[in-house]
């Protein structure tokens, strides 16, 4: 055997749910179809019930307690009612039921250990007339059954693994990675685990699958799957550049020298203030950190907004002269901006090159409104007024601690968040952050692919 | 009588010279051309004696006293022959001739109290035929001799006194300005001096002017004058755009109000090492400043060989990041290249960007050399890997005061003279350079156009 395989059969045999798991979970759906069935029974409508998702494919991680069923009702259904049957049918079966909110509401709780999404959709022909983004799951789910065999399951369980263990798997907002659909027709179109690592350790993006031969759309990503059940729709859409990079570094590390690390998901030790400090000295930079209350938003809408918000922040800085080297953003009960900086001082003047000496109205409005002034200037360079006036902001704090932060793009949640108050850190002083941010720190100052 | 005509009158009388001067100067011509003459006759070839230049054209202003005497050899002359005429001819009719080197030798010296050049030329058909460059003053004379009135000469003298007050007279390699031929032209061609300001406070350039329409031959200077006496030449080439410019701004200036003060040139006050300080406290800046002797070559060598190293050094603290605001340098019995910074201290790591993930060998042997060395990663950035290593040069001094000043594009001179070794002043440490360059540092934190 080789090593390569050795390392799969070990991860596969901790990954893969034991007969006991299994049973449990038939015994949870079949609990769960009975009482769903039952409520809908009571609706003045038909609805088709159909298990969805890993746990119905026999791809999930063993422990990963997942449960999705769908409710399809007729397409013709009203969406108000629509929403009021799934709402109504989630409460019956699901005792201690809390609703959620995608695109219309559905119904989330636990049953038999198990963790329950029950979620109402339309019963459409194919996955191009959907109604609603839910309505596409039936038909991916459907899909995948019919073309997953036992073999290239426990391959999907692998590479899922995988993906958990280098930080790169979940659709969600926070990680753009690769969603658990996308990582199931990826072990298809290779025909396994193994054969997609070496795939992936070639990629030159843009990539681009089609499984079912769409066609022509064409997509701006770095990697491209067609859905197989929509030709307008890109399965790896979510997918950020800088995961597909890990994919492919951490797929040839793994092929070269194959070993079960890559499949442990692991948060670094938190680093504390000194190690902190000691790092800052030893990179002779300066931070700035803007701390404030994290808005009180799901993550699919917070993380977006937090790198939006350090994106304006960190170029604003840069377009002022402080040349950013690099910045990250981390939220816990507090949620942090944090900018580290080349430059932390400027000259208390900036130059202000005027219009050419030869546009003579121009020239002549800009010479007389300096010549009297404070300014240095105006005098000659290459032909036009050039004067150096007072610069706005000398220093990081300046224009982080005033009214310009509001200035710059930032999420509108983090905006009335730093409206209600944030602490602003420079220096060494932001190193005391350690203590809630230990983590995402011992990410910065380690930074591994 | 205007304000403009007073002050033109009272700048006139101040400049032209008296009757007395020019009695002068004729009889030292006379003098002089019948000394050549007969030190001509003892020469195998005949040479026809011209005198030239502003005192020959009644141009010359008061006080300026040169005598340019031309002795032109037949074109088929050998040329080792006609530098060997020329210095002979030069040693007998001026007792004191000292030789001097442009294209060609010619001697110089004083005689009743003029300074003369006499030069030896080949008298050719027309100035397109030149073997020399100097071949062609005669035509120039000629040329301007037969149109200058004696008005047109007057304002010639008011528009040299004025090129000379705003520091912009002379196609010389340290001012880069207006030539006395170029200024004759222009004069020539508005027909005065207050037509020519009006029209240069309009300018746009590129201005062109081309007297005798010789047509097409296009060039890319912001004033081109095309030589009466030469198609291919643009009179106005040595003229920097900077002193276009200054000519445009004190020209509106002296319309706008006519003063006496624009034909008188003055030196600033030099200012101390107080005042230096007071300026770089004022502006937060880190100056930096390399000293050395000056090399002992001619200023029309020197300018441009200071000009090109002040611009390699800045270049070079620019492309490192200390981001220069201003620069300047000066020259006496040292010179001094001197740059204001923005940034005098930058961290000890630098960001290094590698290659795209998905060109493998190349992205694996950058991971490969990264990965167990002293820097921070490699990781990735979209779709890259990155890394922080150490940054060569932290400090300014660090770069001026190693190798690396060698390595970029200095003057020859001032590299050899930079070898023999030299000062380098940071920060404060600066200001004492003021005791040697009190009026450059006076020009430089005190900018006019």
């Amino acid at each position: 055997m080789s090593e390569f395989d050795a390392v799969a059969a070990r991860v596969s045999d901790r990954v893969t749910p034991d007969e006991a798991e299994r049973e449990a979970l038939r015994s949870a759906v079949d609990a769960l179809t009975g009482r769903i069935r039952d409520a809908v029974a009571d609706l003045p409508v038909d609805g088709r019930i159909v298990q969805v998702g890993s746990t119905a494919r026999g791809t999930w991680l063993a422990d990963d307690r997942d449960i999705d069923l769908f409710v399809c009702f007729p397409p013709d259904t009203d969406r108000a009612d629509l929403e009021t049957y799934g709402l109504s049918v989630g409460r019956t079966a699901l005792p201690d039921a809390r609703e959620e909110y995608a695109e219309h509401p559905y119904v989330t709780g636990e049953f038999h250990g198990f963790d329950v999404d029950l979620v109402p959709c339309y019963d459409v022909e194919d996955a191009t007339a959907i109604q609603s983004a839910v309505d596409r799951t039936p038909f991916h789910d459907a899909y995948l059954r019919e073309r997953l065999t036992p073999e290239l399951a426990t391959d999907v369980r692998l590479f899922k693994a995988f993906l958990m263990g280098i930080g790169a798997y979940g659709s969600d907002l926070k990680t753009r990675g690769f969603s658990g659909y996308l990582s199931e027709l990826l072990v298809l179109e290779y025909g396994g685990f193994e054969a997609l690592l070496r795939g992936a350790a070639d990629w030159r993006p843009p990539v681009r699958f089609d499984p079912e031969n769409h066609g022509t759309e064409s997509f701006d990503d770095p990697l491209v799957v067609i859905d197989p059940t929509d030709p307008t729709r890109n399965v790896a859409a979510v997918c950020a550049p800088e995961n597909v990079a890990r994919l492919q570094h951490y797929a040839r590390n793994l092929l070269d020298d194959p070993s079960d690390e890559p499949f442990v998901s692991a948060d670094p030790d938190p680093i504390d203030a000194d190690a902190v400090r000691a790092h800052l000295d030893r990179r002779g930079t300066t931070p700035v950190a803007v701390v404030f209350e994290t808005p009180d938003i799901v993550d699919d809408q917070l993380y977006p907004q937090l790198r939006k918000s350090l994106n304006g922040i960190a170029s604003e800085l840069d377009r002022r002269g402080f040349k950013p080297v690099r910045s990250t953003t981390a939220a816990g009960d507090r949620a942090v901006l944090f900018v580290e900086l080349a430059v932390d001082e400027l000259p208390t003047v900036r130059r202000h090159r005027g219009p050419p000496v030869h546009v003579r109205e121009h020239a002549t409005g800009f010479y007389d409104a300096y010549a009297d002034g404070d300014a240095y200037g105006p005098f000659l360079d290459d032909g036009r007024y050039v004067v150096e006036r007072s610069r706005e902001f000398s220093t990081p704090g300046e224009l982080l601690g005033g009214d310009a932060i509001f200035q710059v793009a930032l999420g509108t949640h983090v905006e009335r968040a730093l409206e209600d108050g944030y602490e602003l850190l420079v220096g060494e002083a932001a190193a005391s952050l350690a203590d809630e941010f230990g983590v995402a720190f011992a990410r910065y100052f380690d930074p591994t692919p």
